[in-house]
């Protein structure tokens, strides 16, 4: 695998914006039209290589009256946005584990705007993660597997998950910080064992952060020069809880020159302050420092948020009985 | 030096709490009474090791009616806060060279209150910062040197400093990213240049960051391993600009069990969110991550906040004109 230090260009590095999919988490998937436009016309004059635009969720589990439409991410309402999609920048959408209808959702690529399809599973749900992934690649797409809470699974479980999709034809593996947990030397120490059964099987790994503990980015970066090279960001770090790795440092870190920050930055001028103000709420913040110091999931975090409670202490309190 | 690992306690591990002193950069040091003794109390019991008051400020080159009490740190005043100081809290200042007048205002250790002077200087003020150490060692202080601005500096030049340095009888190095511009990979460098001097003379090295990239806890920590042991913080990160690595961050991450986080977040619950309220500014935010991007002094960022500009990329192309 390709490595590389700061004033070299890693010529394999791909980044993908995931400011919908993750974002969406925070708004019920309630972007306008331009919102999704202009982010799509920024992120290609920024370099960025993918745009996830949403979930591939089944219609039949969630009410489409309940959240927009990048949800659902109809190949109709893809098209509506990228038309034949004339630019170097790939398309993608996920495919949630158990959430998905994959045999009639997803149709062939030929038919489709979408090129990468990213498939986000448990260690416990890996048998139905390996099917999405086959019935993916036969119809022509590319794929990636997102396997989560890794914070939370023992090691020779995670290997054995990634020897298993090793076998398959997918083409990235992830390494998934759910819960903002980890450190840069746990992270350094994962990208190695990614990598162990990337070079083993011919993958790529990708790196999907949050920023409980405001490590997003020096997570992804210390990533970097392991060889890992699919690099995940949002727009102003949108995305659940905590939000992710913003693409505005991760795009102004990048050597390569086709990364350019402005157009990232004219969105967010654009877009993405109004929609804070308007009361959205995702990013770093006190309380997912303490879940995320204590391994937890960000829900009771969220909670808190919502609640606009600042009693820290006690959340921390109530956060050792519930785990 | 000594080294360790995530699950280990470093017992030469100290932190050093300067919300007083960076923070004071943002209000001109017009803290409340209460506050500063709240804030020694949380230190007290939050475990830290060195609370630092603020400035020793020269009376002659600023206005005492311009700035608070903390801007030039009476040893009376600081009595009137910490009694005796009956805990094992040591107490520091910092004596900036040219901006203080350290041969009529530093007196005596055993008629002050003071433990700890941190002489702060550029790499072409040597000469005075090795007189004020020398000065204070006589008084019978321990010392650390801040080696400010060290990311515009050639490494020829910073090397030649930790020799000079390491013939005085300074205890601790510091590390200082003024312009939050260094990456973790290269604070890991730094680290291991400052500690090949440190072990040369006996000394220990510290480190104090910026979060103008959203790295400030994440360089802190990864300098840790390398053998970095004094480790400032601030509430909040409250300091200059982007501020500093988070009190909440560090306290909550190192393993030494006499590190509570709970004193902390009761004391940013009462003073720190209000203190936001008023209009006080500091943290991590867009302008910052151009200046630090750019190893830009902080100080185009803090106008550009102040007048409460969202022109990103004009402030990015200024920037470039200006450097």
């Amino acid at each position: 695998m390709a490595k590389g230090n700061l004033l070299s260009v890693r010529e394999d590095v791909r980044v993908l914006d995931a400011t919908l999919r993750d974002g969406g988490l925070c708004n019920d998937f309630f972007f306008t039209d331009e919102f999704v436009s202009d982010l799509y016309h920024a992120n290609i004059k920024s370099g960025v290589d993918y745009m996830e635009f949403g979930y591939k969720a089944s219609k039949d589990l969630f009410d489409p009256d309940k959240f927009g439409k990048w949800k659902f991410c109809d190949d109709d309402d893809i098209r509506a946005i990228v038309g034949e999609n004339d630019s170097p920048m790939k398309i993608g959408v996920m495919a949630d584990v158990g959430r998905c209808d994959f045999k009639r959702d997803i149709r062939p690529k030929n038919e489709s705007p979408v090129d990468l399809i990213r498939v986000a599973t448990y260690i416990n749900t890996i048998p139905v993660a390996c099917q999405i992934v086959e019935h993916c690649h036969k119809l022509g797409y590319e794929t990636a597997i997102n396997i989560m809470a890794i914070s939370k699974e023992r090691t020779e479980d995670i290997r054995e998950a990634l020897d298993i999709f090793g076998q398959t034809p997918v083409n990235t593996f992830y390494i998934v910080d759910s819960y903002g947990a980890f450190y840069p030397e746990q992270i350094r120490r994962y990208a190695q064992m990614y990598l162990e059964y990337a070079d083993k099987y011919g993958k790529n790994v990708g790196i999907h952060t949050h920023d409980n503990q405001s490590l997003a980015f020096a997570n992804t970066i210390d990533a970097l020069p392991e060889g890992v090279s699919y690099l995940d960001a949002t727009a102003m770090g949108m995305g659940r809880g905590a939000g992710n790795c913003r693409s505005e440092l991760l795009i102004g870190f990048l050597k390569n020159p086709k990364y350019r920050p402005e157009p990232i930055l004219d969105f967010i001028e654009k877009h993405m302050l109004d929609m804070k103000a308007s009361g959205v709420q995702w990013g770093f913040d006190i309380p997912y420092i303490i879940t995320g110091q204590r391994n937890s999931h960000p829900r009771t975090a969220i909670a808190f948020q919502k609640a606009h409670r600042k009693d820290y202490r006690n959340f921390r309190f109530e956060l050792m009985d519930y785990d």
